[in-house]
């Protein structure tokens, strides 16, 4: 089964959000076997969505559109698929209700607006939204589907998960996916190529490899299409064993986790425990740890000192040092690791100082300079790096290597 | 201009990453009066590549497509626009140099297969990349401009700031776009559209308002595009005063800003503070205020207190009301607040306690549930939430949440 995505609406042409839930329906379909073919976003205006429709349709099984369903002028998804269905809005009273009962629970009026909100295409069938006013909407039209969802993230995967991904799985798609992860650290990606290249070239032609590079990490995805999925299963699983065993051990996962997983994983399992100071990351770092569920088995937290007087008083940073060598240094990347080690009582810390920018910079320490130590059961690593301008980009990356540095000492003191 | 962006690679459809290249390179054009009208999304194969550019160059004048520039196999786009330019490769003797002094840096030997990212297409114009190993190419083809870029985030955005804008200043494009930004607190979208029904139904025709509603957040976005800037500049200045003027105080920004930097600013103006006590979000609310520049002038630090003894310990949460309330409770996150306030000596603080998920639920307090204490002047404000399954959502909620608090009793405590 091919499927589609086509997002709906202006905010993302203009920049102004990040869809994510592109991403997310890919990963929830896939877990169906259901492959995105193509991500199309467009406007608010009925004669692009004509068109996407239009291209789609000829292309996919299935589509699926976010966005547009709101109840201010600027949504036309519902008017726009009627054109092009060539069908009609019936007024549906039993998701009006739900809206009304909406407002109701707030103690608000219901504006007249809303009354749109229950209008659906005829030819469809009612996703209920128990989670906001606007209703989904499944349409089966010449023997494709297509399904319409509201693009507020949080009401989209609601539907997705509690509508559609269950009538999805009554259809059973032909064409079969299996998939395999290895995620390595520590090689560049051309020389990890090269490593496999025998490997890659003895690939059966129903058998593909992918490089996904990310600052120091390298995942491997092997992937095979057919209609037996327990031989693709076998095909994919023997060559990623291949793999696996040729890069040894640069491999940190056999499964599709993030690296902060990975970590977490590892410290539960040697029952090591983290913790973290925060200058330049301002939480970023315990942040990524802590989206990871299980995380509170082995992070037992942080503090994030922005200001100097704060580094002073929760982590001990001796004052002298501040004064001699400034909040920058390697000395007081150094005080901070072992301050949050001894205050939170942990097998390691993190720690993280530096000019996020854009303001700060001088000659000497130029916006960018971050120092970053770990803290570990018989040592402290430290690193200086010089990145650039982006203060978003300078706290991600920062974070990136602090996380690679935290699981290069924790590996070097394995059986400790 | 009309512009379009294509994303090259399987990771976004699969749902490995999330594209957030698109959305900063649209708010870079957009700085050109470059609107892009449709980003697509598709796989590394080559009958999907030339689809893609064949049907984009049909619509647009500006065509930048990311990805698929690496050195592995799976890397195609580059042979594939020759293909489609009915153009050659040619080695470029400047860039393999480049790729040959990025591997002697790093004091490793370069892989043949780096040879490969020395080839760039004849017909086209070499994008020099300080920053990487892949070279973008600028191609002008039929009156069209086609764009190609590495797809790491860090490369594209060098790339574009210094290579592709630069060139891009030089076209002058016939459509303007002008655009003003409202951001409002407090109001519902159906309630605001009907506050300002009137007003948006006396929009000319070449006017636009857009709702763009986030958790308790609508902005408005007014748009005008046509031939003569200083005109539609005039007009969108206009209807965004009396838009305004009608929504009165729920209006906390006229600028493009995020409802984190309207906090940042707020602070700074009246001298004010900010603490955080972070349990289940772990350090997300102070990694959303701190990825804004200025942000050290208004937040002192943070502590990420996710074990109970760090409750203890640096926030100086009471033995007795652990043991009573748990650690997910309104005694728990006000004693929490109020430590934070105290410790790090803040004007406010913010407080966040609860069951993330997908672990830790009891039938009393299931995944979820979540209590938020903001500490202010002259009082603590709490909150309990009921959220749902999903752990990064609940953490992303709460966040919202405990920032809209804060917003709310800053504003109750203006001129305490």
């Amino acid at each position: 089964m091919k499927a589609e995505i086509i997002t709906i609406g202006d905010e993302i042409l203009l920049g102004q959000i990040v869809d994510t839930n592109s991403a997310w329906m890919a990963q929830a379909l896939l877990s169906l076997q259901i492959q995105i073919e193509q991500i199309t976003s467009i406007s608010d205006r009925e004669e692009h969505i004509l068109e996407a429709l239009h291209n789609a349709s000829k292309r996919a099984d299935l589509i699926i559109c976010t966005g547009g369903l709101g109840p201010t002028k600027d949504d036309v998804t519902k008017f726009t698929a009627a054109k092009f269905f060539n069908t009609s809005l019936v007024r549906n009273e039993a998701v009006l209700d739900h809206v009304r009962g909406i407002f109701a629970r707030m103690n608000r009026s219901m504006p007249d607006i809303n009354h749109g909100q229950a209008d659906v295409l005829a030819n469809g069938e009612v996703l209920f939204n128990d989670w906001g006013t606007a209703p989904g909407i499944w349409v089966s039209h010449e023997e494709k589907v297509f399904v319409f969802l509201p693009g507020v993230p949080f009401e989209m995967k609601s539907l997705m998960t509690h509508r559609v991904l269950p009538k999805l799985k009554e259809f059973k798609s032909e064409e079969k996916i299996a998939i395999r992860y290895i995620l390595t650290v520590g090689i560049g990606e051309s020389h990890l190529a090269t490593q496999i290249a025998d490997i890659e070239d003895s690939f059966p032609a129903h058998l593909h490899l992918a490089y996904l590079p990310k600052i120091g990490l390298v995942r491997l995805r092997v992937s095979a299409s057919g209609r037996d999925l327990e031989e693709l299963e076998k095909d994919v699983e023997h060559y990623t064993d291949l793999l696996a065993d040729r890069i040894g051990d640069a491999v940190v996962a056999r499964e599709d986790l993030s690296f902060e997983e990975v970590i977490v994983r590892s410290f539960v399992e040697s029952k090591a425990t983290l913790s973290t100071a925060e200058s330049c990351t301002g939480g970023n770092v315990a942040k990524q740890i802590t989206e990871v569920a299980g995380a509170s088995e082995m992070f037992i937290g942080g503090i994030i000192a922005y200001a100097n007087q704060v580094k002073e008083a929760l982590l001990h940073v001796e004052h002298a040092t501040l004064e001699a060598y400034g909040a920058v240094s390697e000395e007081t990347a150094i005080q901070m690791a072992k301050g949050a080690q001894k205050q939170l009582g942990t097998t390691y810390a993190i720690a993280t100082t530096g000019i996020a920018g854009p303001g700060g910079g001088t000659p000497d320490k130029p916006v960018g300079t971050v120092w970053v130590a770990i803290a570990g059961r018989s040592e402290v690593k430290t690193k200086l790096f010089q990145f650039h301008q982006d203060r978003v980009l300078n706290i991600e990356r920062t974070t990136s290597q602090a996380l690679l540095m935290l699981w290069n000492l924790f590996q070097k003191e394995k059986g400790f």
